[in-house]
């Protein structure tokens, strides 16, 4: 066997492996940041390892992975709910994120770490302002990140002018390019708020740095009748019509499509990170995932901002994702436990591209995974530990996370953030708000 | 001031009386199991009570309250998932019920006794098998609770035949007639499981007992056909045409009604009982909730049994309410977070006729509040309490609970149950069932 310089054990390994390999009373063994092998706790006989983690009968499985979210935007949680959304977004949300600057989006974003974290995620695809704070604060927590500056036709508060939005990204692709946590993607806000040009450019920037391409795209009912006024086309035709779609593309919400639409997404091999909460809270609708998964498209999960959830938990996200389609389509058996899990661990890796390195635990991934405390009435007694894991575990079940090989949270202390000097930032970054 | 055995300081307290008062910096003070006085701490100067909690700036709030659950079931949780309704039942919850004695009873109230407090559940309204287990399960844990053997056509496995099943019910109303904590109701099943004279009877005997009537009603389309079929009336439209509908009537679920139904309803001020999660899971539909308000009906919040949901968390069953009403409205200012949390306390002790007692903090009630922790990331900033207290808090967050004025919990730990022996003895009863 290989050395190993840390072994989670005792716990039932869900490996979320092609095969479903599930291991009873099982190990996981980490070097240099890679898993080096699993198996059977008896195959270990009397091997220790520097650093080992007691998972006490637990769940150990991939860390989650939140495939849309504004991180920085837990500093508005809570801010204003249960408005008509453009109240909403022109009367709370628009004049709160104009007062941001790099060092309190960072703060956000370490108060966003740190929630994560403490839930079970241990990777986060990021659109927002100011995203080298972002990649800068995410990368010292030990947080694993696709981050992307947002970018759109007007001037922004971070960068002013268009053009110098590409030079930042493009700054940023070569800044975090073999950055063994940071993955940089280029992230044009949308079909509504970006012209054609815009979305070509961002489409050849990330072709050519072989980046995931990341976009909202048909969110709600305005924004579809807004594209088929302004382009004669639903926005999924328009960018089809434009060349933008591809396999590196994360579609982000995918609400309101036609069978045309679900058609060229599939074409295209285009992912969609859907965001059921944030989908409900604003009364966007409700998208059209069964119908997606039947079409073999890739469909990660996402929590999108705290703004409009209010939380960053994917636990909680996978329940009301599993519960939702079944109402919807009234048909209990849509959205299985199994599939959900997938659309939090393996499709969300495979979402941003990420397959080959985290979303399953595989010798030779990246070690990212988290333990689940089961001794616990709310998961008790267990018939199926998938069925716990999507319908009744939360984000405080989770007793330890690892992130490439670094132990990121024991028993549920972080290890990589000083909690208390964020709470009392953000506290203070309240006040002044 | 009166004398207080118990003084809880140092929160904001939500009191969801009917001024909606809120004390920055509060505390509750209660003397033999009720609440004698609440205000500013600095009211206090030095005052101290035998025992106090420290809430440390957290939120002091009544307990939250479900009013529809089979707290039993929460020996199935997860036993099967994901499939047709008739699958499910026959060949999972049927075989497994069938095997059932008061003892397994006791144990699955006691597991889920434990859950609920550990999730700032004080009361519960329970329909089983076996609730004398029940309620003497639910008292031995400190914990509140309205209980009531389901009443139906068919021979019972704990009463035998159905004029039994009503003598057992007389004689726990008798048992149970003054306890501090359990209050028995008359619970048949259904419309399509009790035949017209069942449940004149059963509501004679709850009128006669000044007890409420608790009744699943209109939960699937498949039901409303069948009544449709048997008596060519809506379930609602066949309860009323019986007498049996009045302010004691607790209908479970109501999420096939017409509008006709929902004037009948109002008319008799009949109380809903509001089970989201589990109308999802089971694809059952979407209560129309927000007509219900908009008649002035009282609903209430419930979780359902653990086998359809799968647990007892009504923090997340809250959240979970106002997005999904939301979404299916497609209107983002239904089911506003205030309307919601009075749906877990004001108005979920107003479903079960208890509004005296419980579900506000306000001098002369019983002593049933919680304490939520709210030191923690995914609660922090906090513009709005109310806010976080539906759309991010979860039960885990609750750190201390009390009962009529005993310290079920403290700082998490249970102090009337012994977790471990019970979640022994759960895992036991799953290796033999």
């Amino acid at each position: 066997m290989s050395p190993a310089d840390l072994i989670v054990r005792n716990g039932t390994v869900i490996t979320m492996d092609d095969r479903g390999t599930r291991i009873a009373d099982g190990y996981v063994a980490v070097n240099g940041g890679r898993i080096t092998a699993l198996g059977p706790v008896a195959e270990l006989a009397d091997r220790r390892a520097a650093r080992e983690i007691d998972a006490r009968g637990g769940l150990i499985l991939p860390g989650l992975i939140n495939t849309h979210t504004h991180a920085a935007m837990s500093l508005f949680r809570g801010l204003a709910d249960d408005l008509p959304l453009m109240t909403w977004l022109n009367d709370h949300i628009f004049p709160a994120e104009a007062k941001l600057d790099g060092a309190m989006v960072g703060l956000g974003t370490r108060l966003a770490c740190a929630e994560m974290i403490l839930a079970g995620t241990t990777c986060f695809c990021d659109m927002y302002l100011f995203e080298s704070a972002v990649a800068e604060a995410a990368g010292a927590c030990g947080m694993r990140a696709v981050v992307g500056e947002v970018l759109y036709d007007f001037d922004s508060p971070n960068y002013g002018p268009l053009e110098r939005g590409f030079a930042y990204v493009a700054e940023m692709l070569a800044r975090w390019k073999d950055d063994p946590l940071i993955r940089v993607a280029v992230e044009p806000h949308s079909p509504y708020l970006c012209a054609p040009d815009l979305l070509q450019r961002a489409a050849r920037l990330a072709a050519d740095h072989d980046a995931p391409l990341v976009i909202h795209v048909s969110e709600t009912r305005a924004e579809v009748e807004t594209i088929q006024g302004r382009y004669n086309a639903t926005p999924v035709g328009h960018l089809a019509a434009l060349g933008v779609l591809g396999p590196n593309v994360v579609a982000c919400h995918a609400v309101v499509l036609t069978e045309d639409d679900i058609d060229l997404l599939r074409r295209h091999d285009v992912k969609v990170a859907h965001n059921p909460e944030s989908n409900m809270k604003l009364a966007s609708g409700v998208a059209p995932v069964p119908d997606l998964l039947r079409a073999g498209i890739c469909v990660g999960l996402g929590t999108d901002g705290c703004a409009s959830n209010n939380d960053l938990d994917l636990f909680s996200e996978m329940d009301t994702a599993a519960k939702l389609h079944k109402v919807h389509r009234l048909d209990p058996t849509v959205m299985d436990a199994a599939t959900v899990l997938r659309m939090a661990t393996c499709d969300a890796a495979r979402t941003l591209g990420l397959e080959r390195h985290i979303g399953s635990l595989e010798p030779g991934k990246a070690a990212d995974l988290i333990v689940i405390d089961t001794a616990k009435p709310h998961l008790t007694p267990m018939y199926d530990p998938v069925s716990h894991l999507v319908y009744a575990v939360n984000g405080g079940d989770v007793h330890h996370s690892v992130i490439n090989g670094q132990v990121v949270m024991e028993n549920r202390t972080l290890q990589t953030i000083d909690l208390q000097a964020v709470l009392e930032q953000v506290a203070a970054f309240k006040q002044n708000a």
